[in-house]
């Protein structure tokens, strides 16, 4: 709790006014259309992109309304692509909340992500800044190629750089726009722009790192899911990856690859049982802590304000979270 | 012929450029993704809205470069739609050749959509001006949003108004928007941005009551659907409309509302052939023609240029297309 205060307060009343303008994009539209955006906004998420949107732009003495903006924006993109991932995927639950594909049909569903992206453009033309708009549709392009390329492209490959393109695509883009962006709107020069870029960057690796983390160790009730559910998928993160590195020779690792990555009930649930149990874990977690301890030397360069102590209590939380 | 040699002819080179642009979007990206969009530029349709933009742009002296820039933004946009469209609908095939849903998964279509909707962005975002890239946005918005009102609300309904607001949102607005942010590109005061604004509008209006005329009167392997595919579906368009009202007490025509424009075989063919048959079919030309009128007159304010005139044979030509 005393990290959710440290940053989540700072910028608390705006997030409030972020979540706001998100709702307000639905009205004048259809009711069941202001019904879904609304079950959407409520069943959450941590708001991580629109804090550091907000805490890197205030630091920088960037204009709270065109912040406020951007923020929005950005959430509602990343709201957009959960939409269309989860109906791809086949998802029933996103944070134990039902989604929208379990409760809709798939043409509403697809039309509600797409509805998403238009608000999300609309709102993001609103800061007026060419700059923010390019960057804004160069990450869904990076978005959408990532889940491409995962649909595409053989999975069964355990490749530490096809991990890292797929983990920046999909979550580390969109951290890195939260911050950049939030520069350019500062007006700031090209020095404090690398520099919150590459927070951003750090931080969205982390990020993702410990989802893939808990993947493996949180308890089914948490994830909504089955334990090691992307790997029963076929997908190999960061923990699977180490693990079959540094245990060629374990008789279920030699299944799961002689299968293609097909996981089979014979040898899939010991295998995530011996990777939950395995070092691993701890390995992923200090890599992931690696990547924080560089978004936070990213921050040096900047004088120590209320906002720069945010953003770094928020790239700590980052991997002390427990969900 | 004459009506496409007088306006296609004069903005032909650009077209090839169009497209060009339009195909570079999917370089550097997955193989399959580029043999998606190079399938889906190859199957091609008129261009209509490229050459609204480019006769507009070039008869208000804008910048060719981003006239065409803005030209393959908008042509992209409308191709993402269609393949959202599409898959919604199931179809198979468009203009006869195969839908991108008919040989791709729901998964993969999804994303090709989302991917030519994140270049639309990327490339109405590289033609640097604020204006044109809100208005791209909120049309996004419009189209959208018109989907999802189709899908939501009671569609048996013969109503002129909603009927009108269907056909702003699926056709008109993007026509609009091709006239209007061509003006806006060349820095044209409101007086001329007003009269193309006009000139999109109305054409578009009459282009999609033209499309649902083509729907009852093409022959089958025209359409690649049968005969009257809307009213099959449910869906009233402007002759079956003009025929309902002006024969309600038609026993098909009862029927058709008495199980709530859920059509069965024992009315739906025979009230189809009447239809086809009927006066209806020219009183909607009529209407359309009326729309047409309406675009040329809006041109008036312009001094007679080769662009002009292009403009004036194009809106000619929608009514008397043949497909």
């Amino acid at each position: 709790m005393e990290n959710k205060l440290s940053f989540q307060s700072i910028v608390e009343e705006e997030i409030t006014i972020v979540e706001d303008r998100m709702r307000d994009q639905a009205y004048d539209y259809h009711p069941d259309l202001q019904a879904a955006l609304d079950h959407l906004i409520n069943s959450g998420g941590k708001r991580i992109r629109p804090n550091i949107t907000l805490l890197a732009g205030k630091m920088l003495h960037g204009d709270t309304q065109s912040l406020i903006t951007l923020s929005a924006a950005i959430e509602l993109l990343h709201t957009a692509t959960l939409v269309h991932d989860d109906l791809i995927d086949g998802s029933l639950l996103r944070r134990g909340i039902a989604t929208l594909n379990a409760k809709w049909s798939p043409a509403a569903t697809v039309l509600t992500g797409d509805f998403l992206f238009a608000k999300a453009a609309n709102l993001a033309a609103e800061v007026c800044s060419i700059p923010v708009m390019k960057l804004f549709a160069n990450t869904l392009s990076t978005i959408v190629n990532g889940e491409i390329e995962q649909l595409f492209t053989d999975r069964c490959n355990p490749d530490l750089d096809q991990y890292y393109r797929r983990i920046y695509a999909k979550t580390a883009s969109l951290f890195e726009t939260s911050s950049l962006a939030a520069a350019m709107i500062a007006n700031s020069d090209i020095k404090a722009q690398e520099a919150l870029q590459k927070y951003g960057y750090q931080l969205g690796l982390a990020f993702q790192i410990v989802d893939d983390i808990f993947d493996f160790t949180a308890e089914q009730d948490q994830l909504g899911k089955p334990v090691g559910g992307d790997l029963r998928q076929g997908l190999i993160t960061l923990p699977s990856l180490l693990y079959f590195e540094q245990n060629p020779d374990n008789t279920w690792v030699k299944d799961f690859f002689k299968y293609k990555c097909n996981p089979s009930s014979s040898f899939i649930d010991p295998l995530i049982e011996e990777i939950r149990i395995s070092d691993t874990i701890k390995q992923s977690l200090e890599i992931a802590n690696s990547h924080v301890q560089k978004s936070i030397e990213a921050l040096s360069i900047f004088p120590n304000t209320i906002y720069t102590e945010g953003l770094e209590s928020m790239a700590l939380y980052v991997t002390e979270r427990k969900s």
